[in-house]
């Protein structure tokens, strides 16, 4: 089977003169990404076309649904954004109710807008202490599904690298007979491999849509991901007009062979490269197991290897902490960082060496919050700083959601106006409130602004924590005072 | 002032390891696209975030704007679709009139589609014989603008480099107070280099939204696009609310250093790079102006150079056949080809072999022609072929519409059949049936199938045109029938 890298090769090394878009002409003289410039073309004759794939790019996209078969698999140029987009947009219209999970994607939020859909949240639970959502699980799908829902929408894998069980999940939307849409960006990597370390793809296990980054966890380009589709819930033309309405028309022909080249490694090689992210995480794992304070998040069946989430089990150090550290001191940059945990992403493309001075880093800055507890001791201070194991689910917390008042996509086309954050108790928010991390929404247009949802704001502020969508409106000058779009009242 | 690619190459060759995404992590033994997966990061530190841009994106973007001149100028990553559809979502929500070309991009009436806006169409004219769509007055648009138009829409440069007069036009939207949006997607090298040749950028002229794809006619990589906003008529924060709804989450750093580069080359060099496309063009004219039967429509300040639009002026071959000649013998690829032209794009990047390959091509098929007509006459046919020069403007005729009879949103989102072409007069389309090129839709949904359009339908088939929408339905295995989606009847 010819692969879209040779074949846009074989028309670089040809005599083939271009006459045609891009403007660069793949003249190499003029630029330092020579060999992607080279193989940049537009839809020329015999290289197909992305929009009503029928020759090569079909071809490559057969070779990537074979890794993971489902019934159709396409290329996304506009990344995962476009496939969440194009997957709720296909199963929602006006005022049809989608089941979702709080914590979804903001391109799932902005379909829910674009189409005018309604959304009902699944119960929406935190492990508070590992501060990072919990998965999903059937019993509360199956509890939650009304007559009305008309699709389901979960993450699974979380950022942190926690699944759900999709099988289960699946069969519950089965049989009310509503599809399932599976934001599997963080999963490309699942399903290839020891199966008894990495969690089972969720196309395996029967979701309607799955979607996955490619560029997220394995070896392709940034801005690359995957749509499988597979059953007959989904309406696959009307799927087609919104991956059709989403993505360019001029798609990248260095981007579509970057996804192709990934899916070739990974049929040639793709269960040692998974070997490898094994090792990686074994050595990690044993490279920092005499820790007193550090720990990282165990991996399994439905966590994640490639996922390291640390944390200093003595609290003595938050997330953001270490990840400064690591960056400021060790040159090592981590993916992202909160009150607790610092997240570092593992791969089959790292090296032993990034590992290694991870390890070696992780050690020296457990020794140093050893130093700093051995300080508080000795200055005779009272702390409470007895590293232990983490207890994953020890403390799982259910988080109460404000009430929706209007429809997102009202509320986000309303007139609003900017309120002091003081006096929005009450008041229907006008946009998007949400922490970083995890980025999860605080508040959505159309819903009910709460005394505790503004003391939660304050507080997050006051720690200097990332809260997009709060105002700066200043205060005469004296102090920062903050406000919120909310929806203009009559 | 930093450039993104130097940035990115500072990070690359520094001691930084990434424990983060893409999951490539830049080890480049494993792609032959080694420069710029070195450059392929995502939102790391110090690297800016081009949803909310305030540092090197920013910058970035602001070395772009200072070239054109706008207010604010945004990177764009989903190509001008993206931009297209950002545009029009931000000056039309629902039920808002906009003013429009028939022949916009299909990004245009997809944004029409998702925020349920209308679209009155301005007059739609074809120069007859050179079968290419007219550019527009603005007298025009003055006659066409009613109390209800909420923004204009128009393609200036049209894909063969006709333009219209924006100047003219920005004035007449704005005297009735609406925005002015220009789909320049071909038009991103206009208003640099030699003034009297080069048409003017439609920024300059006033335009309220101006979208350029700079992968078309400069040296950035396929799928990059810029849009510039200025002036009070358009909502700055809607527009940035659609440009973060219609791209993705995870942009690609390479494709941003690559319209940064391509800036920074402008910048430096954009006049030389003007200039050469000049000679280019010369070159071209002067080499092919002893020819008998080829012509090449003639530009100027509202014809785009670039744009090389190739007849045979005997009209012994169709531009489709001097396409294929010189494709499969000479080696050079056309940018596209219709009944009439074809046409090759010639760009700054360029090279003077290429372009001596395309005059002498042309040359040894206009002696073709010329062999070709001979033999007519030595057998006695009697034959029109008087080649003459072209005559833009000769034969202009006005293309009746279609008319309304549903809202493109309520067509396109209803329950369709597929009804056989000959029994589909007096119903509603319930989709796009499109002729390509130039790719102008003959049918919107909502919109009523007429008999003359069945007709035309049926002579495009005959002459194996693509239409694209028009459904193979079979016919008990003896000739091709073919079908159309309607709107179902109750």
């Amino acid at each position: 089977m010819p692969d879209m890298y040779s074949e846009l090769s074989k028309l670089a090394e040809s005599d083939m003169y271009p006459f045609h878009m891009p403007g660069h002409k793949r003249n190499l003289e003029s630029t330092p990404f020579k060999g992607a410039f080279r193989c940049d073309i537009t839809e020329i004759d015999d290289f197909d076309n992305l929009h009503d794939a029928s020759g090569l790019i079909k071809d490559c996209q057969d070779r990537a649904n074979k890794l993971y078969g489902a019934d159709e698999t396409f290329f996304l140029v506009n990344g995962s954004t476009c496939g969440v987009l194009a997957a709720v947009s296909a199963v929602a219209g006006q005022d049809d109710s989608v089941l979702a999970a709080r914590g979804s994607h903001k391109a799932f939020y902005h379909a829910v807008y674009l189409r005018r859909a309604k959304v009902k949240y699944l119960p929406y639970k935190i492990d508070k202490s590992l501060n990072i959502p919990e998965p999903y699980t059937a019993k509360e799908i199956e509890a939650a599904i009304t007559d009305d829902t008309k699709a389901v929408f979960i993450t699974s894998p979380t950022y942190e690298g926690k699944c759900s069980d999709i099988r289960a999940i699946a069969d519950v939307c089965h049989k009310a007979g509503i599809p399932l849409v599976v934001d599997a960006a963080h999963g490309a990597h699942f399903g290839v491999g020891d199966s008894s370390r990495i969690p089972e793809s969720a196309v395996s296990q029967g979701a309607d849509i799955v979607i996955h980054s490619v560029h997220k966890t394995l070896g392709s380009m940034t801005q690359t991901a995957l749509l499988h589709v597979q059953g007959d819930l989904v309406d696959r033309n009307r799927l087609r007009r919104f991956l059709r309405i989403y993505q360019s028309s001029s798609p990248s022909y260095v981007l579509m062979a970057s996804i192709d080249l990934c899916m070739k490694e990974m049929e040639d090689h793709g269960f040692a490269r998974m070997e490898k992210l094994l090792n990686y995480r074994d050595k990690l794992d044993s490279g920092i197991a005499n820790c007193r304070n550090i720990r990282i998040l165990a991996a399994g069946k439905y966590c994640d290897p490639g996922k390291v989430q640390i944390y200093d089990a003595s609290d003595t150090m938050t997330g953001q902490q270490i990840y400064d550290i690591l960056r400021e001191e060790f040159m090592l940059q981590l993916e992202m960082a909160g009150e607790k945990g610092a997240l570092a992403i593992i791969t089959g493309w790292d090296t032993e060496e990034g590992i290694n001075r991870l390890i070696e880093a992780l050690i020296r800055i457990d020794g140093r919050i050893s130093d700093i507890i051995a300080g508080y001791e000795t200055a005779g201070d009272t702390i409470n700083a007895k590293p232990t194991a983490l207890f994953p689910g020890k403390d799982v917390v259910s988080v109460e959601l404000p009430a929706v008042k209007t429809e997102l996509y009202k509320a986000w086309d309303a007139e609003t106006e900017v309120v002091p954050l003081d006096e929005a108790a009450g008041r229907i928010s006008g946009d998007f409130v949400n922490l970083y991390p995890p980025g999860i929404p605080l508040i959505v247009p159309g819903e009910e602004i709460s005394l505790g949802l503004i003391e939660d704001i304050e507080r997050y502020l006051a720690i200097k924590l990332n809260v997009q969508g709060v105002l700066d409106i200043g205060n005469k000058g004296i102090i920062d005072k903050r406000g919120i779009l909310c929806v203009k009242q009559k």
